[in-house]
């Protein structure tokens, strides 16, 4: 007799369209332990051993990749804009060297992609202060702000008056070309290689979420506005932008993400990552 | 734009069938914020007003009870044999006045119908002593054990040698002539009375799942035996012992399970029981 495995979920509305697939199609919730949680905390209990498989951000995968194995056909991505990881500023970001930006403490990889922008792109050399995702106290204290999330989606949509809006997936993909990857689906690297036939079991039933999802988004656009504070046509909208999408060019750009954050010393080195089911 | 209900759910294999059939049928898992626990953290979590309708142990809800009002369809009940709640003694019951017995830790409502059939239906005085689940540490303490749970299915199918064996719901039944009441699903009256409609859907889509899992119990009895300790047909045995009706005579079998409680000084008085929908 095996246990089911512990599946990590993302509780914000960017994996909505994910759970929405997991309820209407297949058995998954069945045959896994779903663990809801923010991304820091899914990161932090498959780092401990509480998680066999979870999403977690980016970042916080490479600074322990050599603990797990990514499944092959998820990730949250954007191939252009993102809509929701935006910098606010109150000047060109050009113009930011020797000012205040107030980084979001709510994602660690978007903070790294904004380090990323800002020093590479835009070649400035800012300070960085971190706090909590309030615009208005940002803007306060800051000359620009990192937001994620409903906050950024707010500010997508209605733009605060005078302030230049920057969508880092945009900049990112303008930049360099490729998509971005904000997470991926880790696995226990022990837990592969003990029970590979879950792992795939899990892979298959993600995808066949994600099949279903893709094939819904004017429904899950309808449900979300029903409960979320957005209406159906920015939530389309949104998860249009918002891809799961994993496929070569978009590792190709977690690997540049990932060389530019050891560049600008917000990582020791690239790892190597390891696919569950190639090249072993 | 209103919040999703947050809807506690039991973490055990008795309200497994219900959480099959909120996957299988209709969309309960996309319209409420499931929060799997415990049925005493869901007690501690209602109390407290972070969850607005869970299943709670019958005796915390009386605790409590002028918090709440109950949904009319549902409870975890037993009308004779429930398997998952046993006395395992080293005498026959009636003579364990003046002898020791252990009580599982785990289980307030099992605890206090316990002490309610040994005292009122076999007239014994014995001291208890609280311990977690562990059968043989129990009986090498105390001359008689209560467990719930997988221990007690256990037991149910592999009766320990030389232990008289009792089935504390069908000794309730024998004793009573009625159904025992373990939990009942609390709604926060402040939630029922603001949000009459949301409560109304929460029951519709439970009394769903419930019908689905009351035709489809061979299938859960086969997906329970893939990954918990037992055999199928002993989980099919198991489902059918297992009630999860509230009707009429189930109600006033609660109603007689709180009256003995006062009896033995185990509850203040018997509250009165509102139930949503009913009588207002």
């Amino acid at each position: 007799m095996a246990a089911r495995p512990r599946l990590g979920h993302i509780q914000f509305i960017n994996c909505l369209p994910l759970y929405y697939g997991m309820v209407k199609s297949g058995d998954l919730l069945l045959d896994v332990e779903l663990v809801k949680a923010n991304p820091a905390d899914l990161a932090s209990m498959i780092l401990q051993g509480d998680l066999e498989v979870a999403p977690i951000p980016a970042i916080e995968f490479a600074r322990h990749a050599h603990e797990y194995t990514l499944l092959p056909d998820i990730a949250i991505s954007s191939d252009g804009e993102v809509q929701s990881i935006l910098l606010l500023s109150k000047v060109p970001a050009e113009e930011l060297t020797g000012r205040t930006v107030a980084l979001t403490d709510t994602s660690r990889t978007s903070q790294v992609l904004t380090r990323i922008l800002l020093e590479k792109r835009w070649g400035v050399s800012p300070t960085y202060v971190e706090m909590p995702p309030d615009l208005p106290a940002m803007l306060r204290d800051a000359d620009a702000a990192l937001l994620i999330g409903d906050e950024a989606l707010r500010a997508y949509w209605e733009p605060p008056k005078g302030a230049y809006v920057y969508d880092l997936g945009a900049e990112w993909t303008e930049w360099t070309g490729l998509p971005m990857v904000y997470a991926v689906w880790a696995v226990r690297r022990e837990y592969a290689d003990a029970q590979p036939d879950a792992v795939s079991a899990v892979a298959d039933a993600l995808n066949g979420s994600l099949d279903y999802c893709r094939d819904h988004l004017d429904d899950i656009s309808q449900y979300a506005a029903r409960w979320e504070p957005f209406a159906a046509e920015h939530y389309r909208s949104y998860f249009d932008a918002l891809q799961f999408r994993y496929e070569p060019r978009y590792r190709e750009g977690l690997t540049r993400y990932l060389a530019e954050a050891v560049a600008i010393g917000q990582l020791d080195a690239v790892p190597d990552i390891r696919i569950f089911g190639e090249g072993e």
